[in-house]
């Protein structure tokens, strides 16, 4: 099988730029809970990409093996994804609230609702019944304590 | 004030390639439910890249309004991932399911349960009572209905 | 639904360099004014892009959630780039003298007015009424002052 | 001079990979508002990371003409910058609109208000005297007219 | 806590830049087995990436739960990889026979024989028992069969 | 020969920063038998996306002396993965026994079998007759000694 | 407007590593004449690339104040180029030299003389009377005196 | 000889993405004038690249011959440099008649004359005696005729 | 081990923009030998660098199986540089007259010769006895033939 | 002229991340030979890409005077390239004697001959009259002497 004439032509070696190995070198102390926060904020992302890349690959293949190991796999990530975003809200509590906050703006927001309504509904969902969401939101503290 | 002898020299102009500006070219058609998804699980990422950075900026200021506007402005986004996330899991149930699971996943796994103590916790979690989970966990599909 | 044959196939896991995570340990001081605008001036170009970004979903999306939350957060990164260029303007003063110059020579630039023109409309507008910009504009002093 | 023994050592030949050259060919028409209002967002970036490199090269530098030329250029950068924000304010009233809020909410921002009164001040901004700024600010339209 | 002053400072927001979320939209056909291994030895990469970020992670962790949930994550992406190679060693037999080869071949290089002791010992290696390799080690065909 | 209007056409320069060439200056002190673990994982992938590079040539040659060449070296890299690999389950017997687990899935995963099937058809490929994986699967370590 | 079925779809958020903000941090001392002409030879190129990409957007646009925008700053981005040169002349007078003697080259070139000549015009061309051209060309002096 | 404990470890494969090298598939026509001009100022940027490549190279070398070699090929460099600025000269005059002004703009500039006479200075410089500057500037114009 | 307290930390998932796995698909048609030519001078540079990786893997490593696998990959890297070459300098004969032009040149090189007694000592090794170099050197055509 | 509609629109601002102006700042010390040889592995890439490039250039342009000064341009090019592989030949033994098998493989490879008698050539190849190859071909030596 050919491509027509004139299709782009992507055929080089890729970038080879990856995860550095020296991570054992890299660490000049145990994370506060806060940079610990700002890690998973970064973990999330290629967990969340992992789901994308291999439902891509599942719609592009036939072989029975191939789809059910992706399929597989693909399940997994969503596991890793939903494990991060867990770890993030115990170590973010402004993060959590702003979770809660967010189940209760998606009925305002999607009937067209004005922005008090919506800002109002969310102060409700962070108050709601979640177990871990007792107090107020609190306040992003600007300086992380360590 | 100057860098000791030896310091590494940052001084070059940065890479300028950014979001293309064709959107409005750009798409043939509206966007699937899967797609939407998809679509939703990268746009996480900057967001929550977003709080860390202005994190950082917070950290290295002592200008007060600048202090004052980066505290506002990182709140938001922290709205926004918190918003994206759950449009993720009202479109993607599978990964609904797993964000009730990680909940529930998380003491076992603190406590180093063995591997099947922290699944079945997980199963116990997805039907728990987060009222957009009443059923099973839907297998992940596989090949996104259009 | 399928591409015509010959489409080009993006389909590789993406890039995740993103925002080092290690914020807290990598500012040795508190930022000068002059650095702190350096820091603004880059931090304005991923709001303006945000906008762009979440101006592409909308058009390709006719989810009503998905593009209620969407017109919502890009509203708010729009609020974002504002709020960032009013304070580059605050502490970059020769900046805020060129932001009004630029008010006033629009209008003799868009009906093709010599270079001499444009220039002496813009040592107007520099001198007009805005609060912010009592005296004459400040000359760019080469080394900011810390 | 020399180094001291284990500094980095930044040595190999730079990237290339430059604005692509057949512009004339890429464009397969002329661009709508809302599109060049894109393309504005994106071009302002690089006039402010501009000012950003130059104003480093003057602080590295003693050679007195090289200093001059680069304040010239400096300066004109900061020009090029705030004539792109003039316009992307003329083609966006929804962002001048937040322009004129942002002005008026970073008063009380800077004195930690709450919310709602930086909300409430950013209303009054917007509604202030600029003449660009008559009516109430538009909605963003989710949707761009072409 | 704070650098020495003269520490490298990376504190610019990260490239975003990762997989195209339009994967349903760019596959014009499903993958022949040939290009199937060929995305199966791209697909292996990430995933041994992540065990060696998220090994890393752990080295800079002392938060229990943190710790729990990244050593469950890292031990299903070791079992990612294992899949992913698995499948290769299927779709691709003369790999299969290398990697059969491979373990002969340690022992001899291991000890310093030289090359052509080494090539015989793959040769042995090659036809051991394992269940996919009755037969002699197919040379590589040049051209995938589709 | 020439392509249609309107075709892309990439013509820069290519990128040029490839491996730093100081490693004789680079390594602090022998790599410890963990860290060797992590470079072999990123030593992997290059190998592999080489055998896919070769593999690209030849479908697109026909001049019988380059086929010839690139068969050969396609080939070798075919046997640098594979070393590669056996040297990864030499260095990580948690990966080692994955490996064997992977074989012993892929039927169960291959057929649709649940989950738990699956799992424990790994638990028996873990213990079966490779000579390398007499005892029961190790944990990973988390923290690896050196 | 609407893309044909199968147009690629670039619709990711950009790439924002931009030069480093902390330049005042990163420069140990001032820069000797041979460091500063490397400099220069470094700084051209964005100014001729912004030349590049305005014309571009001239080409796509229509809106009479954008044109008229955007020639004014393309105009100053020439200026900017021509003072770069200029200067990396003063500074490297074997850059100088070379300058002079490609204008004396050009026309042996043009009508396809052999090496020799043009050789011999380029020596000419650098003792012709440009005022900065006294002398003989130097040579690079391989290490730059500080 | 060895590197200090806690020093930067660049030790990873470097990426590969060079020059295409389907250049002859990707021209649908021979460039314009205007077109070609654009070309012309992206290639001069590796030629200074060049430059300060083996410059650098140079200054890290004893091997005698190592460093002839060098010194041979930097000057061609600059040979290249230089002709690429004569040609951007001829096809684009209004880059011409700057490279003229900047020479005659370099003197006020480095004694800090006012940005008008500056200017002034410019304008002699423009219609001075080099051959190929006769008339007046040409305004920049904005769209290449081809 | 421990980095001391400040030092960077390289802690991301890498980038995984690989090598295209669709190479079936892009090749519209077979290379002429010119284009040939060009795929093997982008081929050469990864072999190169991985000389370089390997020797640096070397370098750092104290196990004497994985010691013993790399010097044996990398040496087959060396060869496949040499093939590399050997493949270019029959595709194109001009490089093939350069290479034998070289050899002879740095004889008066390394003495430091002047530039005229090195190029005629080119032009001896041109037409010295190696057996593809019978006659003159070719000029490059410029257009190459297909 | 213009695109047809859907045509990819590349219009962004080009990376501008070069190599490193500080060079004088940037090498500890001299060169050992092993050093040198790998910084000469990766110099020869881009010398070998600008062929590439200006072979483009050429095909793609009529205008006489660019093409006779590319040309003239490309031609020197091949030459650096030359000079490049002829010193790592003098610095790398291995690889001298390398290249010296490659073309003696050459012939037995071109006509499918088996592996075994493909490397007896080489053997034959190596010792044969090369002025540079007297002795046996010498093992990668592994562990650079400086």
């Amino acid at each position: 099988m050919r491509l027509p004439p004139g299709s782009p032509v992507p055929s080089l070696r890729g970038a080879m730029s990856q995860t550095p190995p020296f991570h054992a070198l890299s660490t000049p102390r145990k994370l506060s809970n806060a940079e610990l926060a700002r890690l998973l904020r970064l973990d999330l992302a290629p967990e969340l990409d992992a789901i994308n890349l291999y439902a891509a690959r599942l719609e592009a293949t036939e072989h029975p093996l191939a789809r059910a190991v992706r399929r597989h796999v693909m399940d997994e990530e969503r596991e890793h994804a939903a494990l991060c975003w867990a770890l993030i809200a115990q170590l973010d509590p402004s993060q959590a609230a702003h979770a809660r906050e967010a189940v209760a703006k998606l009925e305002p927001l999607g009937r067209g609702a004005p922005d008090e309504e919506v800002e109002a509904a969310g102060k409700g969902g962070a108050t709601a019944g979640l177990p871990a969401a007792r107090g107020a939101r609190p306040r992003s503290p600007g300086r992380p304590r360590r």
